[in-house]
């Protein structure tokens, strides 16, 4: 049995990132820079002859934009497109809409990286009456309470991401497609860590670029046979992951 | 039984329309104009509350960004996606890549309407090695040689595109679910002779404008509860048609 070839997609920089706010599952734009880098991402695509045959994104918009620039640019427009809010980006509970920085002066470096990069430390849940909560907002009106988060740790979102990985992507895989999935840092970084086993510490040092895809070929296993995957442009993406590291500060 | 509610949206403008060029299956983009007419498309959903739960797309990269753009602008650019090449514009077969005006002056008023608007006389086949041919196109690598059409008149467009009507979009209707249907004047023109019961005859006067979402409410027989459906913008769209039927003149 052939397994298809997965490739991961982060979206590129949106008016929030840009403006240095914490985002999470609030539905920001891309801003020009991060359209610009999707395009690129679809160039890359095609100049490798990855040519995905059905694409899997969040229900956020700079993940779809992201997904359909990047498409247009490949010449992939046509193909299948699954979403699902279990490949969104981590919800930042009562995070969202904050400053980074000026969250880091606050709370200080300690809790602010807490917040940021533990396993398992989730951010104060956000007041459903809070301006950037998600109640009432129709895409996620069929999801039941006790699914609906209100704050995540990375380890919540592996949990929820998980199902749509067995269930949604694998599927396509073991089909024997070309995968792209077009998601955000944290979904990505959930994905990866089950890919590759990483731990719960070390995942913390792990970040994804913008806008490069992340190839993985992987055995029957459903496991990589290279671990880590292997980006299309390598240069660029060592010098976006360095830069993601200094966010905030 | 409440069956859902039936949105039909003519993609705008594209390169070729505004260079008064056939283009059938060939994948030409929206010029600046048809990205308007898109989003202003999407302005008048969202103005009506009439917000799509699930996308029909043809495989064409005019009607799929013209979803993306009117998805986008009414606040629904996370709803579910699928595609069809059941549902792209009419093969004009030989036609494809040739000047409107020209070919009306090459071959004489007669045979030119025959073409464009008799319902079962097609345009001559195109050729494998054409270059508007859609041999060797992916999109179309597992359909088998007795569907990829080589040319179509109307009568052609009506039996390929009824199978995704009963079989992709039906049950989604069937679901309750209010319905986008974005695609092309050929298959949209086949869809409404349908629901309407519209003569073989009468389908020849029949135009529908580009960017104007046209209504149609269903009873339990999947017939229209008002004959012709409702246009969000009447007016406009009395304009437009009018000035579809003078393409080529």
């Amino acid at each position: 049995m052939t397994v298809g070839t997965l490739v991961l997609l982060r979206h590129g920089e949106s008016e929030w990132n840009a403006k240095n706010l914490f985002t999470g599952w609030v539905d920001v734009d891309l801003n020009a820079k991060g359209e610009a880098e999707a395009r690129r991402g679809g160039e890359l695509l095609k100049e490798h002859g990855l040519l995905p045959d059905v694409v899997h994104t969040s229900v956020l918009r700079r993940a779809i934009r992201t997904s359909e620039l990047a498409l247009h640019a490949a010449d992939r427009h046509w193909i299948a497109v699954r979403r699902s809010w279990r490949l969104n980006e981590r919800h930042y509970g009562a995070l969202q809409g904050k400053n980074k920085k000026e969250t880091l002066d606050a709370y200080g470096e300690e809790q602010f990286m807490l917040w940021r990069r533990s396993y398992d430390t989730p951010p104060p849940p956000i007041e459903d009456g809070d301006e950037w909560s998600q109640i009432g907002d129709p895409r996620y009106a069929t999801l039941p309470p006790e699914l609906a988060p209100r704050t995540e740790c990375l380890k919540d979102v592996v949990q929820r991401m998980l199902p749509y990985w067995y269930d949604g992507i694998v599927p396509d895989l073991l089909a024997g497609r070309t995968v792209l999935v077009t998601a955000h840092g944290n979904s990505l970084r959930a994905l990866v860590k089950h890919l590759d086993q990483i731990s719960d510490e070390a995942i913390a040092k792990l970040n994804i670029p913008t806008g490069i895809p992340l190839r993985y070929d992987l055995g029957a296993d459903l496991r990589p046979t290279v671990a880590g995957g292997t980006y299309l442009d390598p240069e660029a993406a060592k010098e976006a992951a360095a830069a993601v590291a200094n966010q905030g500060k």
